[in-house]
């Protein structure tokens, strides 16, 4: 599908898995967390139970690693049918001090396509998680100055992208939004008829996860590479 | 000491110990936490231990119910040389979300001098925590139409206060903060030659606590209710 760039104002960037490796830190505590509670259980039921913990809490915890280090530990007393030991408990905690303390790896073209962008665009960073969190990994990213405005938001529906946009005082419809999920950096911008280009990331969590039906027809386009956008936008 | 607010445009206010109850729940869990260890340790030493271990962790986690209940957790294993039971680490998980899931409880006289305020000046709420807490109790509290800009801060330093004003595009001698804590709300602003407010809560956190030294000298004004700060404003 043919989408029209020219009135574009503002893009909007994605942080985790669009600029920077995220979901496979997550990936890799979750491996480890399923080795710590192997006593008790097949890695594909520590998987799924886990899984579950973390959507229950979800309207409760929102996102971000302390969310998932506090559903581990819940998890991890009830796979074990309370015997857990403690031992282990701190090492899951451990698990989520060094997530935090990850240094950041951007991914491949991003400075590129930012410094080319900014020339030209006002850029924002939009991200959802942990407020204190996202702004560390933005810090220790060093491309803080390729971006006008900061948004972490609590969660990525149109409401949230609504109001942001109301608060930039620009319409929809110059505004673009670049990202890695489906249903949280494209769908919520088509529905508000706002623009998306979504770069997939090879790992999605399942919670990201959207059915071909919801993205029927819906008029986003996708690159393969970040730095494939610079084909429509520079 | 007199202050001159005639230049004033914009007020921001506190959230939590300002506007609503917030220090009084973690003291409650404070004390209820001390219980369930009460097995191993006086209640002055696991309330010392786990103060130093929040400290330990600030950095890493930052403020809100999340970090607190992290640090709890953590703090339990250690000061039961790593024998607490599944079931008190429970106890302790569930703390933290019935903290979360707390009605919203008003302080006197805020909603009117939000309502007289909000006809004169552009209010905006200042906070730091938690995202998703922070936005929950606003919503929870019914006060949002009052404020024309809602900032959730990591930190509260004057470097923070500094991009806020920056943002909204007013000069520090067109601002006024209202809050309870001395080092959060009060001192950056001051410093920053912007105009604060102190409203004291009962009850202070031992990390919001200044000496009378840092206090000294420094321009801002003390009332003991929210109320009586309309009749400087009104």
């Amino acid at each position: 599908m043919e989408i029209d760039y020219k009135h574009i104002k503002v893009i909007g960037f994605d942080a985790d898995d669009t600029l920077w490796v995220n979901e496979t830190f997550f990936r890799d505590a979750e491996m480890e967390f399923a080795r710590l509670l192997s006593p008790y259980e097949t890695a594909n039921k520590i998987d799924q139970e886990l899984f579950k913990k973390e959507m229950d809490n979800l309207e409760l915890y929102g996102y971000g690693v302390k969310a998932f280090v506090l559903s581990m530990v819940e998890s991890a007393i009830e796979i074990s049918n309370g015997s857990v030991s403690n031992k282990t408990l701190s090492k899951i905690l451990d698990i989520g001090k060094s997530m935090i303390n990850q240094p950041v790896k951007l991914l491949d073209g991003v400075e590129e396509v930012l410094k080319t962008l900014s020339k030209k665009y006002r850029l924002i960073l939009a991200t959802k998680g942990d407020l204190l969190d996202q702004e560390r990994k933005l810090e220790k990213s060093g491309l803080t100055d390729y971006f006008h405005h900061i948004e972490v938001l609590s969660d990525k529906k149109e409401a949230n992208y609504s109001k942001l946009l109301n608060h930039l005082d620009i319409n929809p419809s110059e505004f673009l939004m670049i990202g890695n999920s489906l249903k949280s950096d494209i769908l919520p911008l088509v529905n508000i008829k706002a623009h998306a280009i979504h770069v997939p990331f090879h790992t999605t969590w399942a919670h990201e996860q959207v059915s071909e039906e919801e993205t029927n027809g819906k008029a986003y386009k996708t690159v393969s590479s970040l730095r494939d956008i610079l084909k429509f936008l520079n």
